[in-house]
């Protein structure tokens, strides 16, 4: 085996060693570093960032504070911890296998499928909350220190959350009710690490000063050293005599902490800004083995200096992965470049972000025309509405975040901005099911029914860069109404190719196959290399599948689709979404119209579940969703697999993004 | 005309009168809170509270403070103002008849289809931004100011807000963000009257110290007397010399000032609590000519202090109306009393209320079970995560607050939850196009489809109080996931008639009549009644149109919908909803499932546009979904009316919900 953790009799050794608390405390955070670096590195992804800012709270918290590990992850009476970031997960669940709540074959199962969730999920044992978007555990715990007076309970709930996190509307909310409800079995501890994805909050959207804000909504609140241990400990036992009002500990903390290139951030030669790298995204080789070499020296000296007999510590190698090919597509490249471009001569165009700059790459943007982005942080509401405002100014405002966040966070602030008959391009990035590794916060597979039935509102996913290109240049200068861009956000599992002649021309879809026997309609890179797959497949056991590819998602030509599925008897489309809500009602009911419906299987494929965390593969495979699982359900044939080779089919990377 | 307004040419008097500058403002605010109350009065609803609370702030502002009525509404240069809570919109209508935008017969025709929107709408001349649901108004006139700076265009932007607004989380991020983007030429102006609703804000959730609160975002706040016309004018004087951040005006006002007994609340004789009772809603015959009387004689007052010749108040009738029926059913009244049915013998039902809770019958519920009640205030989605935490711990949360913004506001909270596999039951009160008086953020016509992409959610509409209070029941005892329990929140138009057998099962609705020609499917009080409408009158035609009752908006039995369309060529699904995302598509689906479209007519009914603003009636007939435009378009008969006399198809009740 290639990657190897700390094993937990190590832990229990620590534990059961008579010796000073602190050390002691600081090299059992120490030694889920390393598993924790160990972990992320195995899973190909991952928040080192801020597992490693938090790993000492929560060390403190689960050793020494919460009575969990004694009375059990079931007990009523037990002391409730959770965190609302959720990203720092890998941390907690290190500290799980630590103290035995989770298998070490779990650890190593981070990010896949039948392992451990990218963002925090109930279904694991110990985490108490599904968490992943941002904003929302305030207000969780408090139902849950709520319920715990009501049903006369023992314990408290102690919540963790980001810094950045504050930039959210829903913290203040939560601050401001929890304090007129006198939640005061409640504590708050802010992980002031200083970074929000890969910049200062004081730059992004400053919080500060956070303890005075905090203070004036009620809340008794104290601000310490986060990784200083006897801090920790006084701070916890001194909160305990408040008992009239919520309370939060602002912990400062080093983003990174315990790896030194981690706890830095690095200036960019470009643009000679100062970004931190270690948000998400698991380390290269290079750099997981100097990070180990730093850990594995820290933990052996701090087993020196308490005394404790040296702590064994395995080995761990480079997996050797297939190479990933270097000249991958990106959609979202290209929709980088091609909103530089059309910014050159149309001075309307404004960028705003939601602190993902980076993901949704808008750099480039925001170096060429600084004045025309606005960088809003982990605001989506404020961003939309703000849109609202500049689109009722005569501008033409192009909104970026994920897609699960944009489409349903600020869903009522879009809807109102629609009312107005104003123009604006959203544009949701990660839309679909894959990168599948974050989990079922982040794949986006609701979007495209949340934006459905706004009149004014034309949706568009497309499949290559040429077709981003063309679908950004039909947003802004021919639509009339509302634009959403969907956009994938890994890279293409394959270049889907357009006919040369190719025109983007609304309602109307490309065939990308031939095929007689049936025809499956499909959208962006993801689906339709899945589709192309299954044709593929289906090509060698002489069954024709015709596959379209519609970028339309709620725009259909009925002559169009009329007559390109007269002939067929057989009518599938495939969602990179729910089943509900998405492109395949909307054909559904263009066929209806068209009295187009006699004597024809029409069957929409997608999303009827939450979507599985995993790699790609192996969550298409989970779902039905990859080339042979769908060209078995399209042909009825079962043994397909003895027909063609199935690994050549599916070619994945796994380099997801974060 | 038995309504009637003071002139604009008595404005024009007052507004050329040389005379104390202190005097003019006050005699001209009460002149438009005079126009105020006799539309409101004519309109038969309307938000009087706030309207007056705002009025002399308007009236400085447009007066004084504005040069939009010197340089033209749509100049680039003007100064913008708009409300964010919107629902003072009476007042600001008022003004703008008395200054001139609006002409006299639009005041006239306010909450009526080509009239005035109940909340403010941009195709309304003078309205800078549709608003009406609480907490967008900061970030969108952040937009505006930053567009104007961009655009390098004079003028500043003022937004005023209410104080029960200040519990939406989007206000503390637009505060937050507006500090770090320095957009300092902003004015927000809180209208701080004290009661949300029907409630003191202190009592539903605290905003104070806002002073403090707001200034620890490093804004530039201050607080005075909003009635106080000289302090209002130094205020404003004062901040222009503030260049460098965001500005507050705190104006401590009194909600109804100008009639006495709309300045004071009232206490409740059975709960002995205090209420405000003019949040919402028309005054009825004897407090409008009480209140008339007393406006008459401070406008008689002032005008005789300031020495300008007598100001001409024209005389108003009280209309005779048609008697409302007193007998009439309403779905949320049987709601609420088996909501307290049910908790007596069930301890883990907790109900929660954003502000809403007499509109949504709670208060049974909250006399009955005080310490399983939570007022939340207007935050949505601390409410709906809070349910989470609370499911979470084994109770049975109750979700209650107003369809559109339940579903939107707090969509991806609601989400979240459902990934925790929990159970919570969402109330989606003021379900669907009607009431249509308060305009399209209030109408709720995307509410299904906002949840239909969520795998464990049931969603729900009943009928009548029968099916409502089983409905409650399948959501209580039988459900074991999510459910949505959406409910018309005014009085039935007829009490829709259940068979005497009548068992609620999931996936299968009702036959409530026979009919051979089509058939019709459709759901709630409001639409059914239309489809009985219709059914009635293609009797007359000897056209046979069955309507079935259809609660179970996402959970279609496949026997069922095939054995009861089998004998039908025409099928329709009538939506209190968009066209898309509602039950037709649910219908469509299960019909292309058990391959039953074949040679058959399948349309679906509802809205393809924003509601209309207006009564029931026009606004059903302008989107032809009332009773006889149904039946036309379902038979295709175009003479129906020579057939059928039309109007004993419909009868509404005016007395619309706020």
């Amino acid at each position: 085996m290639a990657y190897n953790l700390i094993k937990k009799s190590e832990f229990d050794r620590l534990i059961a060693f008579d010796g000073n608390w602190e050390l002691k405390m600081k090299l059992f955070a120490e030694m889920c570093r390393f598993n924790t670096f160990v972990a992320v590195k195995k899973a190909g992804s991952g928040h080192l960032g801020s597992s490693f800012s938090s790993m000492d709270i929560i060390t403190y918290l689960y050793l020494n504070e919460l009575n969990v590990l004694n009375v059990g992850l079931d007990n009523e009476e037990r002391d409730i911890y959770f965190s609302s970031k959720g990203h720092d997960v890998p941390a907690l669940y290190s500290l799980f296998y630590a103290v035995g709540i989770l298998p070490e074959e779990k650890l190593l199962m981070l990010r896949r499928l039948n392992g451990l969730d990218g963002h925090p999920d109930v279904r694991i044992p110990g985490i108490e909350a599904c968490t992943g978007s941002l904003g929302m555990g305030i207000s969780k715990a408090k139902g849950m220190a709520w319920a715990k007076k009501y049903q006369k309970k023992n314990g408290n709930v102690f919540v963790l959350t980001g810094d950045g996190e504050f930039q959210e509307g829903q913290i203040w909310e939560s601050i401001q009710a929890a304090a007129h409800q006198k939640i005061s079995n409640l504590t708050v501890i802010m992980d002031h690490n200083k970074y929000q994805t890969d910049m200062l909050v004081e730059d992004v959207n400053n919080i500060e000063d956070i303890v005075t804000k905090v203070s004036s909504f009620g809340w008794h609140v104290v601000r310490i050293n986060g990784h200083d241990f006897n801090e920790l400990k006084e701070t916890f036992t001194n909160l305990k005599y408040v008992i009239d009002k919520p309370k939060m500990i602002i912990a400062d903390t080093i983003k990174g902490k315990g790896i030194s290139f981690m706890e830095k951030p690095f200036t960019e030669t470009i643009s000679g800004k100062t970004y931190y790298r270690w948000h998400s995204g698991a380390p290269d080789d290079e750099n997981f083995l100097k990070g180990l070499d730093e850990l594995i020296n820290s933990i052996n000296n701090l087993a020196k200096e308490l005394g404790i007999e040296k702590i064994e510590i395995p080995e761990n190698k480079i997996e050797s992965k297939a190479s990933t090919k270097l000249d991958k597509e990106f959609v979202v490249e290209a929709f980088g470049d091609a909103l530089v471009e059309l910014a050159k001569t149309n001075d309307k165009i404004i960028v705003l972000d939601g602190d993902l700059a980076a993901d949704c790459r808008l750099r480039k943007f925001e170096y060429e025309f600084p004045d025309r982005f606005i960088e809003n942080g982990i605001a989506e509401q404020d961003m939309v509405s703000m849109a609202g405002g500049l689109a009722r100014m005569g501008l033409l405002p192009v909104v970026n975040s994920f897609a699960s966040f944009l489409a349903a966070r600020a869903n009522e602030q879009i809807y109102n901005n629609a009312c107005e008959k104003t123009k604006i391009i959203y544009v949701c990035h990660f839309a679909g099911i894959i990168p599948a590794g974050p989990g079922k916060s982040h794949q986006s597979v609701r979007d495209i029914s949340l934006f459905g039935a706004i009149p004014n509102v034309t949706i568009i996913q497309p499949c290559n860069s040429l077709e981003t290109k063309k679908a950004l240049e039909y947003c802004v200068n021919q639509s009339k109404e509302n634009c959403v861009l969907r956009l994938a956000i890994g890279p293409s599992p394959e270049k889907i190719e357009l006919p040369e002649d190719y025109e983007f021309t609304i309602g109307i879809g490309t065939e990308l196959t031939d095929g007689k026997d049936a025809i499956i309609f499909s959208y962006g890179p993801v689906m339709l290399h899945e589709a192309l797959n299954a044709h593929r497949i289906l090509k060698n056991a002489n069954y024709g599948l015709k596959v379209v590819n519609m970028p339309w998602l709620n725009k259909i030509d009925l002559d169009w689709i009329d007559s390109i599925t007269k002939n067929y008897k057989n009518i599938y489309v495939l969602e990179d979404h729910s089943i509900i809500g998405g492109l395949g009602e909307r054909i559904l009911n263009a066929l209806a119209d068209v009295h187009h419906l006699q004597a024809k299987k029409f069957d929409i494929i997608g999303l009827d579940d939450y979507p599985e965390c995993g790699t790609p593969l192996e969550v298409l495979e989970y779902h039905g969703l990859d080339g042979m699982s769908l060209a078995k359900r399209i042909s009825g044939i079962e043994n397909l697999e003895t027909i063609i080779e199935k690994s050549q089919a599916n070619i994945y990377s796994d380099s997801a993004p974060q």
